[in-house]
């Protein structure tokens, strides 16, 4: 069921996580090691949720990107530990939140939290993260830092409530998925990215940088998670082929093949995406037509574009391993897809 | 099925909250135009939730509560306003939270937001207004109120869940309930007080007093809530009689009443308490046994020890309208029952 999308020529050097993944792993045990005394409270469910969700496999690649900007732009002190576990509380809190409103029943290729310990335990454990978070970057210590994550915290929950209301729909626009997206993905990318910079007091050209790198950045994973869902296997990803489809959230592959589609092709989507009627014939239905009008292929050459924006966000700043490393990662984001 | 408690002789003067209205009415108009200004998005779904809950009748307590202790300090900027919304909104976010925990159908005689939008834009919106909240006080500017602030919400999301994991027992203590309360209630009352001092800069003392007073008054609210729950008419709450029994949630005056009970009146609470099978004629039960052991009587005055430890934190505090005002609230808070 693999999408191989071949990498252009230049863009296949490079391409891999590991670089940052080593060039942060001393911090990022830090980082774990702040997580885990965060979790703690004499609510025992607390922990158990939190651990759940925490230890369930998740790359660690918004606190990764937080940590190598800070460095990269010379900061020298603590708090980017801090700030970076903050980060990885409101994504987490965000995945509790999410999993609760779409109703998910796996998360990494484990049961959901919810399945667990129910909605509400989710809910109310997400909230309590979400005050961790806070409280840690209170801790960092700087306004702006602060200023520029609960923007983001509120930009994230906008994205999900317009997803609510556009999600239904198979006439939203590219624009208007994209306008969800660079919500409720990319601004905890670009935000994490940002308080690297804001930490270390850079100037604003190099703030905008990392911010633009940051959104960039995740807009394309984002797309890339879009084509993977109907291209990935359960193994890689934890998801199954066509989660997405069976629970009719409406992305990029789909609304191309929608557009491109004759009048035929179009009732069949929406009677797929705007009812809970799909079986697994109509996922096969689903994966020929998206084959026929290349909408996955078109789906990461869209991811690729962001992707190409997030490099050249970069560009200006100067050579260091940690760019090189962050560059890299563009790259990794988008050759998940294999 | 009113519950007339008479006010012991001295505790009737000053049983108002009117002093505190009219001292804030300036300040609360501003705070309220904050407010609507900060529920606005593009997303429309948001302003939508959020102007139902907020138009639906709440006193603004928690609000004045931070205008009057920032007034009574001293203090003469312009934070207070948004240190008083950010207040609200913590706690709008927390209601909208608990209705989908509670799967509660109706919040203050109107339907509660869940029932007409749905318990995924509840969540999302909570969370909406939870980030929103931490925009307002970083505009405030005080690392120290942001850290009062992001504790009490923390500290409330640990009482929720806490609460459903003791929900279920009868077994509960009494000490076990207040812990519940202290955090869910109290921990909000208690931050709103601080955060006056907070931002007035008044010395440590002062800060100790404005929370104790805080705490107690909220530890006192909360216990009224309760025996109204099994008292007050649906006009004058928007909650049904009853309605904590029928939800199988574990209050005071049912712990009381449990405690002194014989075996076969235990067997009673357990079965109606742990499982869903309470009616209107086991909700009539209840009421007799709650009469026959004077459980209402007695949270009342349990709710009246936690009103007289408020007004002695503030005792040491010099004379003024405002300590008045905050003085009288107390009253009032236990003088709800009628």
């Amino acid at each position: 069921m693999g999408v191989v999308i071949p990498l252009e020529s230049g863009q296949d050097t490079g391409s891999s996580v590991k670089p940052l993944v080593e060039l942060t792993a001393g911090d990022i045990e830090r980082v774990n090691h702040l997580i885990l005394s965060k979790t703690g409270s004499q609510v025992e469910m607390i922990p158990a949720v939190a651990k759940h969700l925490i230890d369930s496999g998740g790359k660690r690649l918004r606190p990764m990107l937080t940590l190598a900007a800070a460095h990269m732009c010379g900061y020298q002190g603590p708090h980017h530990i801090t700030l970076a576990a903050s980060v990885e509380f409101m994504h987490t809190a965000t995945l509790l939140h999410d999993d609760v409103v779409d109703e998910s029943d796996m998360r990494r290729g484990k049961q959901s939290a919810r399945m667990v310990w129910g909605n509400q335990a989710s809910v109310l454990v997400g909230d309590f993260l979400l005050g961790q978070a806070f409280r840690m970057m209170v801790d960092a210590g700087s306004m702006e830092a602060l200023d520029v994550l609960s923007t983001a915290s509120t930009v994230i929950a906008e994205g999900e409530v317009m997803q609510l209301s556009a999600a239904q729909s198979m006439e939203t626009t590219e624009d208007d998925y994209l306008a969800v997206i660079r919500c409720k993905t990319a601004a905890l990318f670009s935000a994490a990215c940002e308080v690297g910079p804001v930490l270390a007091e850079s100037n604003k050209p190099v703030r905008d940088a990392f911010r633009s790198y940051g959104t960039n950045l995740g807009l394309a994973f984002q797309l890339i998670d879009d084509a993977l869902d109907y291209g990935g296997s359960k193994a890689d990803l934890g998801k199954n082929v066509g989660d997405d489809f069976y629970e009719g959230k409406i992305t990029l592959p789909v609304l191309l093949a929608y557009r491109r589609g004759d009048e035929e092709e179009r009732a069949f989507w929406r009677e797929a995406m705007e009812t809970d009627s799909s079986d697994s014939q109509a996922l096969s239905k689903a994966m020929d037509l998206l084959a026929k009008h290349g909408s996955i292929g078109d789906t990461v050459a869209r991811a690729r574009h962001y992707g190409e924006m997030a490099r050249d966000a970069l560009a200006p700043l100067p050579e260091c391993p940690r760019k090189q490393a962050l560059l890299s990662v563009v790259g990794f984001c988008i050759s998940r897809v294999s």
